[in-house]
């Protein structure tokens, strides 16, 4: 179902030609037939942002868009002003197509960093997704296809709410980091919510999912996410409930990137609690997050929390107080670190579930915060060093 | 020849039975015969510090110490008070053997974190190294085996100055991050030098050289870097050719540690120049660093600079003021990014000389840094998942 659940909006993925993949849809299509056109937009803050970062950054300032396109096979970063220029042909094809202004369209793009577009490939794309477009399930699960890059499988989301309707998609595999993660996402709303309402909600949701996950510690130049409203619902949502909808929608999208990361074989809930703040707490997760000796321990089913206190170690007594002597790790359940010393036998554990939670206690105070990561595996590196550029 | 290069010092390395790989020798020990005991140190500034870094900072604090030793197969960290009386116990049994006081023994500890060490066998060990004590090119040569943990060969230095010489020896393979490496380094020295200007010429010399290092983004919870001086040499040295040799054996041994990264099949340099600070430069020069994916795209031969400046632009501009459009990336030579986009062709680049150099000019000031790193590969995934623990 994808972007197409909500009310409103058609959808297309189609071949375009230009991912090196033979046969792979690479070009989507998502369109706003309104009656709102309200588009709300948060992007990487990575300083070399790709020509459609800057872009769509411009179309969603005034808060009303009509469609986004996005391709894979080639990211458009790092490309200058022709690879700006490319951006703003696609979406004034785009616009012509669909009887509207350039500036009313988003534009995304994901692969390869460096490289322009095939462009006469993209604007013959986009007249063919033109012709696609439907407000089907089979059009949404299309979209959700093409802008696949080294995911393995589309990821999306449905939500009901009180009488209108969130649908959404996400790519993301590799290049994950906070903040954000290499990832373009888009989500649907027939709901009658303002471009204001939609920016706070947005962003609230995106802090808590998108931005505390992290596959590689690596950030993109790339990553988008849009939120589009058609109103077609009809109903104006109780905010509560709009942005507790919206946050779910972004965190789903978010755990279905975990489950998906490059060559991952586990997906790693860290839990800090016990802090003096959640920032503090975010801090130590992250640190913990980014072990590559713990993730790699991880991979070889090691609970090993030598390398959950070494990393928590790093992070800087100004950032997160807490006593070293009073923490405690559990690994998916066993506390095998109590007050900074071995606790239960690391025998204990079993770490074959593809879910590994690990839960450490600061005792330093009342906050707590979560973020996922992956194991780094063999594939992880076979991915990333053997494939073809 | 290692630390027994410089006179007045004598070591040994003896098979004590603490590490789990059979035959292997484990256990070292230094001693400085003077005239001067001179000793600075630099350690670990992870919170989770283990007891022997915990014990000799409290050795070095007087700036005197005749002796340190050092073990394999264990990093008694995370071990509380149990721990750190080990540390206790093994400085005192080596201070009996040599007639001093426990206080004027270092004791430096590398392997798993979270479990004591078997102190019968390191007590046994202490008596053996002892007897075994000589100022041999071979005594050193066993020395810097017996630290060796992951690592494929020993690492020594030898410098000579005007009339005295410097020594040493470390140990580093993985979990090699700033700030320090997780490494033990033990150098000497028979030049007339005070404690004070010992610690002065060993703060700028880590700080350009082991603190420049990051095989994994993962900071130890031992690090130590030991400066001992024996006054052997009658010698008192100009104070600049002396800082200039102590950084000298700092960055050659960082280097040796470089070179004997877990699984690594490249040594990258990666120099940022036109920073408008040093502090600047290395912030940049540290993001490219730790890019997993740009270490992934180094073990497959591929020039990936999208990865070096996608790492580049996660450095804030508070840190690192530049314009994207401005920056240069070379790859061994060839101008693969000019001015934000591409430049040369990569297939320009030949990647396969096991040393990569990654030179990149913000074009924004006068300042560089340089660090190393090493690429990711299959080995090192397969050394820290598939390990026994």
């Amino acid at each position: 179902m994808s972007v197409t659940f909500a009310k409103g909006f058609r959808a297309a993925g189609v071949e375009a030609g230009i991912s090196a993949v033979d046969g792979k849809k690479d070009l989507a299509l998502v369109v706003n037939d309104g009656p709102l056109d309200a588009m709300a937009g948060v992007f990487t803050p990575n300083r070399f942002c790709a020509a459609p970062v800057q872009w769509t950054r411009g179309v969603v300032a005034d808060g009303h868009a009509k469609a986004v396109i996005l391709n894979s096979g080639g990211a458009n970063a790092c490309t200058g002003q022709a690879g700006y220029d490319q951006s703003a042909a696609t979406a004034a094809t785009v616009a012509e197509l669909l009887g509207c202004t350039p500036d009313d369209v988003a534009v995304c793009s994901t692969g390869l960093i460096g490289e322009l577009l095939p462009l006469d490939n993209v604007l013959a794309g986009a007249a063919a997704a033109h012709a696609a477009l439907a407000d089907t399930a089979q059009a949404g699960a299309d979209a959700a296809h093409a802008i696949m890059t080294t995911d393995t499988k589309p990821k999306t989301v449905e939500l009901e709410g009180n009488g209108y309707r969130i649908g959404g998609m996400v790519k993301g595999s590799g290049m994950i980091a906070p903040q954000l993660a290499t990832m373009l996402c888009v989500i649907t709303t027939d709901a009658v919510v303002t471009a204001g309402q939609m920016q706070a909600a947005l962003a609230v949701g995106v802090d808590t999912s998108f931005n505390r996950i992290d596959v590689d510690g690596c950030m993109s130049t790339n990553d988008t996410v849009l939120l589009m409203a058609s109103g077609a619902s009809g109903v104006e949502p109780d905010p509560d409930e709009f942005n507790a909808l919206v946050a779910q929608a972004c965190a789903t999208l978010a755990r279905q990137i975990i489950g998906d990361g490059e060559g991952a074989s586990h997906d790693v809930r860290i839990t800090v609690a016990g802090a003096t703040s959640e920032d503090a707490a975010l801090a130590c997760g992250r640190a913990v997050a980014a072990s590559n000796l713990l993730k790699c321990a991880i991979a070889g089913n090691d609970p090993n929390w030598g390398r959950v206190v070494s990393s928590l170690g790093t992070v800087p007594e100004t950032v997160a107080p807490y006593d070293p002597n009073r923490v405690t790790v559990d690994i998916n359940g066993v506390r095998i670190c109590d007050g900074g010393k071995p606790g239960r036998d690391r025998a204990e554990v079993d770490m074959t579930p593809r879910e590994v939670h690990i839960d450490i206690d600061l005792n330093a105070g009342d906050a707590e915060a979560t973020v996922w990561t992956d194991d780094l595996t063999h594939e992880y590196v076979h991915i990333n060093a053997d494939y073809e550029s």
